[in-house]
């Protein structure tokens, strides 16, 4: 799909975006709740887990694995009733029991506090062998794929089929001679960008900002190891001074509103996430042109153990060091996935645009999320005690037709009276969430991943029907 | 092979080991020669690269993809003569044009700076299917590979064939319930030893240090974030203070040395990189049985591009904080190539141990660089220029004969007169090595890989036989 000058008319803002006060200091975790699985197997497998609970500290996740230092949560042992819960170190179940894995009963634990795509597993199981790819032993044994390219690292035909994609797509702009960068995830060139951006020799660390409520790991991930480059500095809307990288993530995890830079000066840097700019979660407005722009396969395609993400990025000399840091970090990328999910967006192009083809990713996803969204909402209204954003619809360039926002995760707030930290109410009704905390405002607002499997996310539903 | 209590017998020490005075100051980079290929196709696609000469600050590479700063090199434009040559910024070709490709004439420039593991292409390529993978396309498409292990992100088949491998060849201790952490290459797992052995909340940070000549890249890599929780601080050999890193790299890059740490204080800890402890290169004299042992496929099967390696760990409160390294850096580690990996450790673990099977890794690899060594002795012999570390024979435990020692890289040094730098001297005949002060010693000493394809070597004996 080409750009097309026509002016943007989308309006789309998330009506409860949260301009709540900050929570005071940098947020350096979330707790994670332990959990009772009623599968035994599992149970017996993971008390080995459980045994210590030392006071190790223990850093937030870059993705929602994360634990809060030394605060203890319910977990029930193997044989404990529901009641019956013991204290454990949040740092022993940063990745929980019921991650990765389905609901067994209908008063399983339900972890919805990481994004975990396997929403699409579905659609890639039906489509078969047209997704499978054989990789001989002795391929790709190099570090090198391509010395021609400045990324060195990078596979020609994974960079085809990026490019190919956003062409279909037309979310973002790649036919300008700008340089595409793999790195392992998003998460990597996100410190890539962070690396490229800072001036190496400056006697005080570049301030990193975004406006809240921001992306919980993005503070968390610019401090971990405390670099003499760059460091955390909270919310952009407050920030006052003239050097800065602001972090852009639109449409925004966690609320799903579109988002522009909140600061402007000569001396700031943007880094674009965007991540969720895809036409399954939001309408595609236009063709996005920014300095530097995140993508990942794991919200795009669902294939986040792929650890596969592309940077698009206009400025060579920023390149540069992007490529300097990836080299430093891991000297390059896994060509196993590059020629992997090389393949999986080659069929994810040539669904939409091969005649007769009924195997489209962007409508599944598209049809998978509205039925959520109607589900959620109206589980919402019924309980009468949450409420959610509002998103006004738009015109979509790519399906060419006025669509709805159907985020990635909802943005929930808790309105009941009496309630002030949302995370442990639900908590308490067995419902894993992230807390508003975490992104910078009230606990009264949680995160909800809604790319589960569908046996979870029908389960959640129930549960917050049963909420009142 | 199960752990012996037999007396260590072993003496192979490097004679020239080179305690020559190390080079002032933290080692930041390394030139890299640009080169001209000629082959006029890859010579016209990488002439782009080297349009602009802007003075960005280029550190020294994780694995040998370095540079220095500022430092003009040789580059050939694509129609000059070798004589005729134009300066470019080193940074431009932190990827030597030469480099993961096939000399095209006798005269070629020879990159042998990097330690690219294309020897072991030949091998795989005899193995025909027995190494290959599919990937189905709806397959590990989650987050999570097993949230019954502390490391939530490692592929059980991956972790399997792993202490099968170990158990076979006997080089380290994995039957202890020692725990296993799969990291993007062991050049990020050494980071996650840093992240794990150093204080979060230290007033100073930690002191990594490794005894001359060490590996090139840990200055770069330990502080190319200035993190505050570590900083490189050079020779161990001279270090003083009681709280340090001691990274211990046995046999050693870049001389091949048998090592054991050098320091020793209750406040001390180690790191062991034993990347080349596989029996192609060195006798196995025992199961190694230290606190970290980082393994790389990079070097033991050649599957450089999967960037794959693996820490054996004692601790675990150390293995959670490397774990939760990974988990901020790369949210885990490609299931892609832990899967095609566990594949690959499968095929030469069934290569050894099922009888009738002809094809066997770590013979292939012994026969290879044994003819290797032999060449290069009697090129250095014939030349009367250079010298080379000598080795004792030992007992190997997995082969159960006397073997001798062939390390995966030829520790140089020129002993002509006249000549200090012998990166330079052998530049000048197109031939491309890293300089000893890059590894903390003297500019007499290079380091060049033996691990190329047969060509590439060959080429290299000739090349250095014409030298005098």
């Amino acid at each position: 799909m080409p750009k097309s000058s026509k002016k943007r008319t989308r309006r789309s803002q998330a009506s409860v975006e949260g301009r709540a006060p900050a929570f005071p200091g940098p947020i350096w975790g979330l707790t994670i709740l332990g959990s009772l699985s009623l599968n035994l197997v599992t149970i017996a497998l993971l008390a080995s887990l459980y045994e210590s609970h030392g006071p190790l500290r223990c850093e937030a996740g870059s993705s929602g694995f994360v634990a809060e230092p030394e605060k203890a949560v319910l977990i029930a042992s193997p044989q404990s009733s529901a009641e019956e819960v013991e204290m454990v170190s949040a740092e022993e179940i940063s990745v929980s029991s019921t991650a990765g894995s389905r609901p067994t009963s209908k008063d399983a634990i339900i972890n919805l506090d990481h994004g975990d795509p396997t929403v699409y597993e579905a659609f890639w199981k039906r489509m078969g062998e047209r997704g499978d790819i054989v990789l001989p032993g002795w391929q790709t044994m190099s570090y090198f794929s391509d010395v021609s390219n400045l990324c060195w690292f990078l596979e020609p035909e994974f960079a085809h089929q990026v490019r190919r994609l956003h062409s279909l797509v037309g979310n973002a702009v790649v036919d300008d001679g700008r340089f595409i960068i793999v790195g392992t995830g998003s998460t990597q060139l996100f410190q890539a960008s962070l690396y490229a951006l800072s001036p190496p020799d400056a006697a005080e660390p570049m301030s990193v900002v975004s406006a809240i409520p921001y992306y919980s790991s993005y503070p968390t991930v610019t401090d971990y190891l405390r670099s003499g480059l760059y460091r955390w500095a909270g919310d952009a809307s407050t920030f006052e001074g003239d050097a800065y990288i602001e972090l852009v993530c639109s449409p925004n995890n966690p609320d799903g509103s579109i988002r522009e830079a909140v600061l402007s000066s000569k001396n700031g840097k943007t880094i674009h996430d965007l991540a969720y700019y895809w036409p399954q979660y939001t309408p595609i407005t236009g063709a996005a042109d920014h300095d530097i722009m995140l993508f990942t396969v794991s919200k795009s395609t669902g294939h986040a153990g792929a650890r596969l993400g592309w940077a698009l990025v206009k400025d060579k000399d920023v390149a540069k060091r992007m490529i300097k840091f990836i080299e430093l970090n891991t000297i390059g990328v896994s060509k196993d996935s590059q020629l992997r999910v090389a393949k999986i967006l080659k069929v994810v192009s040539d669904g939409h645009e091969l005649p007769g083809n009924k195997h489209r990713l962007f409508e599944y996803g598209r049809r998978v999320m509205s039925v959520r969204w109607r589900k959620l909402r109206a589980a919402v209204k019924a309980s009468g005690i949450f409420s959610l954003p509002e998103f006004q619809s738009s015109l979509c360039r790519f399906t060419g037709e006025e669509t709805e926002t159907y985020p990635a995760f909802a943005w929930l707030k808790c309105e009941k009276e009496g309630v002030e930290d949302c995370e442990s109410f639900l908590r308490n009704h067995k419902l894993l969430t992230r807390s508003g905390r975490h992104f910078g405002v009230e606990a009264k607002y949680v995160r909800i991943s809604m790319l589960d499997r569908d046996e979870t996310f029908d389960l959640f539903i129930h549960r917050l029907l049963s909420l009142r």
